[in-house]
């Protein structure tokens, strides 16, 4: 097995470079951290992985996961890990796996499941956790607009836990199209408005899972253009006093309402 | 007007410690940070206020939401703000106010609305949201167990963007004295269990809003000895592969959905 024991080794430069968007990007290729999410990678997409890179206390409970396609694995120390590593308290285990990569077929034909659309989302923490709670409420995936943050930014990874392995997440060029493709499969389109002029969510009955809901930036909400597309526009009542709801708090109780009520 | 622009200042030594939870307990205080909150605390409850701090440019805005008894105000500058701040940016504004005192009075006789309790919540970013949350499904309040976080820890306490003047929030030292209290006035007690042996939350009907809802630790959930003190221990469905979800997205998806069945 090889061995890396310094932070200046070339092989860490690089892949330490996959913190940075363009070349995540170049490469096709981003950086998992955590023991958690790397067996999640192993057993749901072994082919997806590149490389192991792992300090040796992880590597008695990393062999029953092996592949003969998941790629090699290298042994490195603490002072390396501490390099690589995105968090104050690393566990010292890292892959390099291949970004997913997605087509129009792909965005298609999934069970008829719902997705969930994040235009113009920023926060890595709240898209993250969105993808999560879409994954826990049996979403085909996660669509991002162009203008959201990359779905495969460091942070965004850890908050998601390994559900990328589950459902799709794909950072699309063109929403419009994406949007115009579900139309044509039947999906009823939902924009969410902190408005109550808006549709209330109680209000809204469904024969079947196939819809989206669209989630819009954390201080500006949904885009106008958006909302005017939307076949309508949700919103949760506030029955206190609150004068918002965080965007993750709020796409997950729509989520599983509208899961609730699909007829699950 | 009294203005202070040195970082030495003994008063802004001693607003500094109420970080520290020693502190807030010693002076019976805590810091607030940033113009929507003081806003909030000026318009709910402007006699807790004992002391504003600002940078000269919120004089203006400030002006008219000040009240006969909603403390001094202090002029600093910039240098003096970023000591004080607990973000990586300011908007220069503080206010040190009174913690709100509680009695079994006070955690009685709320129009019969429901109550969230946080037994051994961690986070700090999950406990502010969860408060906030909340307010916005128009709960009487929320109790902290002794073991959870102070809820008046500034990472809480920003997180819950004001909600604390909507709702009550208080950390009690003896939490069954609180559930007893509750049953006494037939409140139905409602734990949380990540296990599908539990009550599905769409089984539960209710016919008023005299119930409360009790979330556990991040990492271990609710601790057994609540479990068995629960009347019913609800779980929320996972239609899809996530492991489990976040515990402020689980507390929001479960108070929305007891409030929209409560009749309200």
């Amino acid at each position: 097995m090889q061995k890396i024991e310094s932070v200046k080794n070339d092989q860490i430069k690089k892949i330490n470079k996959l913190k940075q968007k363009k070349y995540r990007q170049q490469e096709g290729q981003y950086l998992l951290e955590g023991w958690h999410v790397i067996k999640e990678v192993l057993v749901n997409r072994p082919e997806d992985v590149e490389l192991i890179l792992t300090v040796p206390d992880h590597l008695a409970e990393l062999r029953p996961f092996l592949k003969a396609n998941s790629g090699a694995v290298i042994e490195i120390n603490e002072r390396v890990a501490t390099v690589l590593s995105d968090t104050v308290h690393t566990d010292g285990i890292f892959a390099v796996a291949q970004l997913p990569g997605f087509s129009d077929e792909t965005l298609l034909n999934h069970e008829n499941k719902p997705w969930l659309v994040l235009d113009q989302v920023q926060d890595p923490g709240n898209a993250g956790t969105m993808v999560r709670t879409a994954d826990a409420a049996g979403f085909a995936g996660v669509i991002f607009s162009a203008g959201a943050i990359d779905p495969f930014n460091s942070k965004v990874v850890r908050s998601m836990q390994g559900s990328q392995f589950h459902l799709v997440v794909a950072q699309v060029a063109d929403l419009n199209h994406f949007l115009e493709m579900q139309r044509q499969q039947n999906y009823r389109i939902f924009g969410t408005l902190v408005d109550n002029q808006a549709t209330d969510i109680r209000q809204i009955t469904l024969s079947d899972q196939r819809y989206l809901l669209m989630m819009g930036n954390e201080a500006h909400g949904l885009s106008s253009e958006l909302a005017t597309i939307a076949d309508d526009n949700l919103y949760l009542p506030i029955f206190g006093q609150a004068e918002s709801l965080n965007v993750a708090i709020a796409a997950a109780v729509l989520m599983y309402q509208l899961q609730m009520q699909a007829d699950l």
